[in-house]
């Protein structure tokens, strides 16, 4: 993002004047077409409102912009020399389409995280760069010369990689598969994406964790789903709720997250698993299980997967690299019968063309590499240790005013807030203070939750990050 | 894929049989799914069909599959203690969902390449390996130190390659734009994928050209859309003929290849384009102006895009490294306004989550270093001379059976076969001979055309190719 040149003898104003002028003749934005609010603009630009004002009024005098109260200021049409009819009307091509956009919660998330770097971030469920292998990558990178060719990849993904899948989840998951029944896509998302969209039909019911992190991905919706609900306790779901849904409503297709939950942490119990998979098949449903966090089990111990104690392929097993390695690198995986992963593989085609095969080989080599086993123990402490700097903080901080379950696994933690309070305020309030979190009605909690993602914050942010928080809280309480 | 050990000592049918009992038992193919028939299945392995009748009558007498007249072979249900309702009806969910299948020639055109990788292609609309900067992409990769952090990239892609592209937008397109108004895509295709499906709503009209690569994508389909043909001539499509679409059909955007396109190689005229972009701001059109090919111009001066005298951001323009430098990156990008861009990007964010950091990288270097301008050289060259052989090999094999157009830009040569013929006869001969390449019907075409590649396949392959191509066109005609 263009910022003023604070340096230059050029006044703030006229810099900012002259990089609209030239944004708006470059048809970034076209006659008729909307501005950012003087508010927005300030607080993107890192300059006060009255700077904007200023370069606003500057560019009305020239007849490029008008105001009109009420619908704030566009770009001029006559100016340009047209009429309303002959520019696109792009405002109705925005808000056409079928796909549904991201909770206001998580556009406003990610518009502070781009903005204000120096935000202490417990929103982002990602994890640091220090736990990140950053540095095998690079030596990989140096290491991993192409001998062959650089063009379109196989549609299920790149085959080396599909065979160091089969070896890894044999090793890790106790997943017996083969590589033809493995579907290489960008991260879990895209895995979630095109089960929502190629396996199910708009106006399906599925049957979804409540909280979950399902439930703030508008790609259900977008999807035309119906979306129902299982509630997760301490020990996660209860199968029979399953069967009473199915009774009820006809749901065609479960997804959970079986291990470390997100956003609760819950971890399904050993006897509601072999249940869970019982109902399915009596009821010839098909259960979606999302396992990113497994490997992260603090105690070295991750639990098993409902898709290795699976006799009838009814699970969609789905793994990713983005919480155990990099979200960046986008390497997530599907294994499915052999018909479901074809058809996904012929659909994606449709979407991207395949995946890009540079960080497959990337992923690839890692897996196959003597970083990978020692990278995971590194990063089990250090999550660890950060999960435990949370939940000091948390006690010093908020002794009465918080509770939760400690979290044996995964990057979050699950947090009540006892008293009463309006989500929104606690948020901006503390957004005020410079820390972000996510609020537990996104993932469709009653008002009143907080997820902390103790992952990404660096460790010394940590106590002052919950100290920040602990002073809004109060703040929005009295 | 797996194939049988030759050298062992093991029978070839049994190690099939345990092949498949091993796929049966991870649930690649669930109790009561279809098997893969004896032809396919042998073809797939490159063992006779009696070797794979064997096999599975082995796995008959186990119990484990059972095959009834008329249905095919499925995996036994009752081996595996479950009754048919215990399964999931995956055959129901995989024909579910609104994403059409791709193309039937395409699927087998697809299939027959990962098989042979013998055959001659002129069907793969890509670079051969030694038209990729695969040397210079291993080098930069080697220096592409991650000093930051690996994670979830900006929602519009990464913004060293915005930056980046912002440079190579002026310079060699004549696009002046800025970063925040280009999104980064997996390919064109994504770029396709996101206007499809975010910006029009099922039941609109657009148009396209005829013959088109769009008619090719089930994409247009799948988002439901109402595809109009504008005819291309030599010098490309007709504006006035967008006029009465629009009079008849109120279609909502046109989609045009202006440079090379693809398959006829036409170079849209230039007072045309003048003409184009009256009609489409008279009506508030948008133009989809998609511009793979235009470095490839052999002469080195590429055609001006539509995009650089547009005065009103009529025009979302897309661009790609797949035919400039190597389509496994999966880089394309967007040029379009800022509203567009945001809305696309947030959409995206619910498909993928945005591309991987790692091949935007390597793109970025590539593009800012002093590789890039001498091996757009090279490929010009190169491409040239692939196309004069395979003009040279046409004119000697079929003086008086085809006709075609010389093209001055891109990787097809667009050829019409003079008598009547069957495409389908055709291509499935010219399979069975060794050459493959795409029927111009799966453009929308009439039956009759070929589209020729020459630049997927070795140099010194295409003789031999036209000379097999040859054969299949005499063997079918007589």
């Amino acid at each position: 993002m263009w910022k003023p040149d604070r340096s230059s003898s050029k006044s703030l104003y006229q810099q900012i004047a002259d990089d609209l002028e030239r944004r708006i003749s470059y048809g970034e934005f076209p006659p008729g077409s909307l501005l950012p609010s003087e508010r927005k603009l300030a607080e993107q630009l890192g300059v006060n409102r009255s700077t904007v004002i200023l370069a606003y009024a500057e560019l009305r005098a020239l007849g490029i912009i008008e105001s009109h109260t009420g619908s704030g200021t566009r770009v001029s049409k006559y100016k340009w020399g047209v009429t309303p009819t002959h520019t696109p009307n792009w405002h109705r091509y925005v808000e056409g389409g079928s796909f549904l956009p991201n909770l206001p919660f998580l556009r406003r998330i990610r518009e502070v995280l781009q903005q204000d770097k120096s935000m202490i971030d417990f929103a982002s469920g990602e994890l640091a760069s220090d736990l990140s292998p950053v540095e095998e990558i690079n030596i990989l990178m140096g290491e991993n010369h192409y001998t062959e060719y650089l063009g379109y990849d196989n549609p299920q993904g790149f085959v080396p990689l599909r065979e160091e899948l089969v070896s890894y989840l044999s090793q890790y998951r106790d997943i017996r598969t083969t590589e033809s029944s493995i579907l290489i896509t960008s991260g879990s998302q895209q895995s979630l994406f095109l089960i929502t969209q190629c396996l199910l039909t708009p106006g399906d019911a599925v049957a979804i964790e409540d909280p979950s992190y399902c439930y703030s991905l508008p790609m259900f919706q977008s999807a035309g789903l119906r979306l129902f609900r299982l509630p997760v306790d301490d020990k996660g779901v209860r199968p029979e709720d399953i069967r009473s849904l199915y009774k009820k409503h006809r749901i065609k297709m479960i997804f959970i997250n079986p291990n470390f939950q997100n956003p609760t942490g819950a971890v399904l119990d050993a006897d509601r698993r072999i249940e869970l998979l019982d109902v399915a098949s009596e009821l010839g449903l098909p259960i979606v299980e999302d396992d990113p966090f497994s490997l992260t089990a603090y105690d070295g111990s991750p639990p098993q997967p409902l898709k290795s104690i699976d006799p009838i392929g009814s699970v969609l097993y789905i793994g990713s690299f983005s919480k155990i390695a990099a979200s960046g690198l986008r390497i997530g995986w599907m294994v499915a019968p052999h018909s479901v992963v074809e058809r996904l593989a012929d659909a994606r085609q449709q979407m991207d063309f395949g995946l890009s095969v540079v960080p497959q080989r990337v992923a690839a080599q890692f897996l196959k590499s003597h970083y990978f086993q020692p990278h995971l123990g590194r990063l089990r402490t250090h999550l660890l240790y950060k999960r435990d700097l949370l939940i000091e903080a948390l006690q010093h901080e908020l002794p009465d005013l918080v509770s939760f379950t400690i979290p044996q696994g995964g990057l979050h933690l699950w947090c009540k807030i006892i008293p009463e309070v309006n989500d929104n305020k606690l948020l901006e309030e503390s957004i005020r203070r410079g820390v972000i979190f996510v609020p537990g009605s996104v993932y469709g909690s009653d008002s009143g939750y907080v997820r902390f993602t103790f992952a990404r914050a660096r460790a010394d942010e940590i106590r002052s990050g919950i100290s920040k928080f602990a002073a809004a809280l109060r703040g929005v309480l009295c």
